[in-house]
């Protein structure tokens, strides 16, 4: 088959690589009627992660089952089955805890920029739709894997709560999806942090109340303006650098909390000013095996549409330009066709 | 009147200063039957906060209320009452969040180490008792301004649950009213860091199951071994330096929490750490006028007794030697009586 490799700083090869095939008794290998980008990908992409050997890319993945290997209890072939970019055994006590993504035996899942991948783990890391889906929800279905259950992640990590005031910083697939979980959970403000335009409109369709188009000290000044001076109840910090951690933390209330889920980068959070600012903090990478059955319930009663994320959609084979188009935010996320 | 004055570090003085009168009209004077030391007062003592002038020293107080401005509605001449260091409105939006340690006009307390204090915001900051108490429970009513408050914030800020799994990381006044707090909110299993034998006594009698004599990482480790690999569902940080929170972190299950009161000197946040940690993480300043009401009714009737933790009495007089004794840690907690 032909997949995504990652070569070095910006460079992506459509190249052909090795089926995969059932190596461990509990994997499963599923076809993928559709892949994507992540916005994680940009940081190996544009050389903040090193790459030190070629390697395939790829973590979100749904599709039909294939093949299982001879463990595998009750994923069986044919099922349309969605998972989560860390594969997990979900009976270990951090699995029943809910935090899947620190399983005992967690694998992280690559390559799946491709038409096949091997998914370990089976039975613990995926999760059958009750039937397969009509073509028009893949992309929604898709967007459960990562990104939609990150944003939930993040809005359930910043307790989002029913009538609450709600900051979402960063206007990435990500952020634009804490947008709506916040929505779902019953939100009554939330300021939605961009400067644009198309995704400025994204996140009002999904739930914004208020765009906030100013940064840092101003980004701060604005949100609490739009509190009477008190501060958001709930932060979701979906970007990873010093400076939007930091955004997050001073726009918080006293007593409220950060749900922090873009993978930090050189963030370094000083004690005493924590301290001080009585601000509550959970973040990580996303549970999403936890939320999973909700989520797809919620695609399938047309509730949710996260797939709208989704603004750009190629042939697989120009995976290339899918990356380009992210990096220099022409798109906010790539749908890949093989 | 005459009361402890700090001049540099280990240089405390029992002079005479002012009575203290009423400043603003929302101000009330107490007379205070004991007083006492904190740990947090240590800080100063060892000269790790800068001393630019003398200064007054002691915040933790009860006592009768002398004096009352001409604005303060609800407290009395007469009451027994009881306040945090940290003077209050209780009415803006953070004190109604409960975070009043966060008011947006705190003001903290300073000068308790004396028979007569001025409390800022009386009818926001001072809690009166139902009746005046008798002198026996005067210690453990003393103990409520700030040690207890502070042992029971770090447990609530660390989601102490029944039948949970609880580490204590400090073995102060504070960390064994963490175990305290941590027994009276329902946890199966109290795990106490101490390497002193009258405190693990103390840490015993008020609830810990388990005593780790263990720190850094043998201390992780033991905490681990204790918990069959997965980590405690909270932990109480109690000290504020780098190694103790270090120390907490690595001691949390992956969803677990952290609730910090030692207040932090050189701490600091590795961002990735945290991330790929799944720790949840409270701290602050306690909010001890949020469960003042409901930690009077558990001394009143018995179910608990903080004032414990003074296992050294000394007349006011001899408050340099309180500080000694608590900083060459041959006492826990020193009570001062005028």
């Amino acid at each position: 088959m032909y997949g995504a490799v990652l070569y070095g700083p910006r460079t992506v090869r459509f190249e052909e690589r090795p089926d995969p095939a059932i190596v461990e008794p509990t994997d499963a290998i599923i076809s993928l009627p559709a892949t994507c980008i992540c916005g994680s990908d940009l940081w190996p992409y544009r050389g903040a992660n090193p790459i030190n050997k070629p390697t395939p890319m790829g973590h979100e993945y749904v599709g039909i089952v294939e093949a299982v290997g001879r463990d595998v209890k009750s994923i069986t072939p044919g099922q349309f089955v969605i998972g989560s970019f860390f594969a997990s055994d979900n009976t270990c006590p951090h699995c029943r805890a809910g935090f899947q993504t620190s399983c005992a035996h967690k694998e992280y899942v690559v390559g799946a920029q491709a038409p096949l991948l091997r998914v370990p783990l089976a039975d613990g890391t995926l999760v059958a739709t009750r039937e397969v889906p009509p073509a028009d929800f893949i992309p929604s279905l898709l967007a459960l894997s990562d990104v939609m259950g990150t944003g939930w992640f993040a809005a359930d990590a910043a307790n989002v709560r029913p009538g609450g005031t709600v900051a979402v910083v960063g206007d990435g697939a990500v952020g634009l999806l804490g947008v709506l979980s916040a929505k779902q959970m019953g939100a009554e403000r939330i300021m939605a942090m961009s400067r644009h335009e198309s995704r400025q409109a994204l996140a009002r369709e999904f739930g914004a109340t208020d765009i906030v188009t100013e940064r840092g000290a101003e980004g701060v000044a604005r949100i609490k303006e739009l509190t009477n001076g008190v501060g958001a109840d709930s932060v979701l910090e979906c970007v990873g650098t010093g400076e939007s951690m930091q955004q997050a933390i001073e726009s918080t209330r006293p007593g409220g909390s950060i749900g922090y889920v873009g993978v930090p980068h050189g963030v370094e959070l000083a004690g005493a000013d924590l301290f001080y600012r009585h601000v509550r903090l959970l973040g990580g990478p996303a549970p999403v095996r936890r939320y999973l059955p909700q989520l797809i319930e919620l695609v399938f009663s047309g509730t949710i549409n996260p797939g709208k994320v989704f603004d750009l959609r190629l042939p697989l084979s120009q995976v290339a330009e899918g990356y380009r188009a992210m990096d220099e935010r022409r798109a906010i996320k790539t749908l890949l066709q093989p």
